[in-house]
């Protein structure tokens, strides 16, 4: 799973029927201090994470392992909500 | 998901049986402000998406979770198209 | 999928029984132009790609959606020749 | 596989409802001499790995071939701590 | 796939109950004239190939179409050893 920041939200009215009702999350990748890197991707939202939160996406056939996403064109999901890391470096 | 742009259409006449009747797009991943970036990929599209629209294009075997694309050989599907970003950055 | 060009073939002689008969084609990712770009790597072609000619390569597990490479060991599958591009830059 | 060193771990109270229980990693990819890379991940540890050690770490669909990820939204998975590497370079 | 030389092994005692008898060798990509590309990536072996020899790696779900590693937490599989490559550029 990549650590990743709520970013923003994408607005699709015309989309494959399935995903009627998917929040479409924008995330940006971010370190383990959380400054934000590079780049960005969209990820259907399942736990109700809010802009500015701190979030785990899983990628690839696993993100559509939740209730919401099953059997939908979803390849990124927040499936978690960070409250904090504990990191030894 | 990604952001992308479609730039173009692929003409194949001599393709896997089961991908008939797909449309072919290229697509061009874009940032948030849709400026375009390096690369382009071919993607199959679903939701009717024409040439300078901004999409989003699900990649690996999600890319089959729609109606048209399932069972297919196809490893990215325009599944939306976007009417805008909402970004807090 | 991935625009590419054919540059080769390779002769394996040991591998898994269910790989037998496949043709397995080195590939090579070109640009919208057809400029060979860096890289390379290995498809079974399903369509009669020959060396030199332009094709579409589906990659993970979508690469085993067309009958030949169902249920096979094949991350990487030619499954259109190109016959042209329409590219809006 | 990759190989990687388990430096932390994720608190993540709210999650997908099926992640419960699972324990959330935080990984480096390492060099044959078990050197730092740049970068890291989040896997869901089923051997027991401790912060510190080395470990394989399992991606994609694959990541959900155990008994506790399977079904889950789990995209890596640690499924091996490593004893140690025999390199012939 | 990707075109590899096994260049060692990878000794693991405590891992997932599925993997025991799995021998898990350490690939690193090559060119087409076999030298070695940077980074490596751990594989599981069914075909036999020996420290040394240049290899086909099938990666992601793929990766477990063969009968040794069918459903099983590998995401690599070499799944063939190479003969020789015909190259035309």
């Amino acid at each position: 799973m990549i650590l990743a920041k709520v970013i923003g939200t994408v607005w699709a009215t015309k989309k494959d029927e399935k995903l009627t009702g998917m929040k479409l999350q924008i995330v940006r990748p971010v370190e383990l201090d959380y400054a934000e890197k590079e780049g960005f991707f969209v990820a259907v939202d399942v736990v109700g994470a809010g802009v500015g939160e701190i979030v785990l996406v899983c990628q690839g056939s696993s993100a559509r392992q939740t209730e919401p996403t099953e059997n939908r064109a979803v390849d990124a999901t927040i499936m978690a909500i960070v409250d904090k890391l504990d990191v030894v470096e």
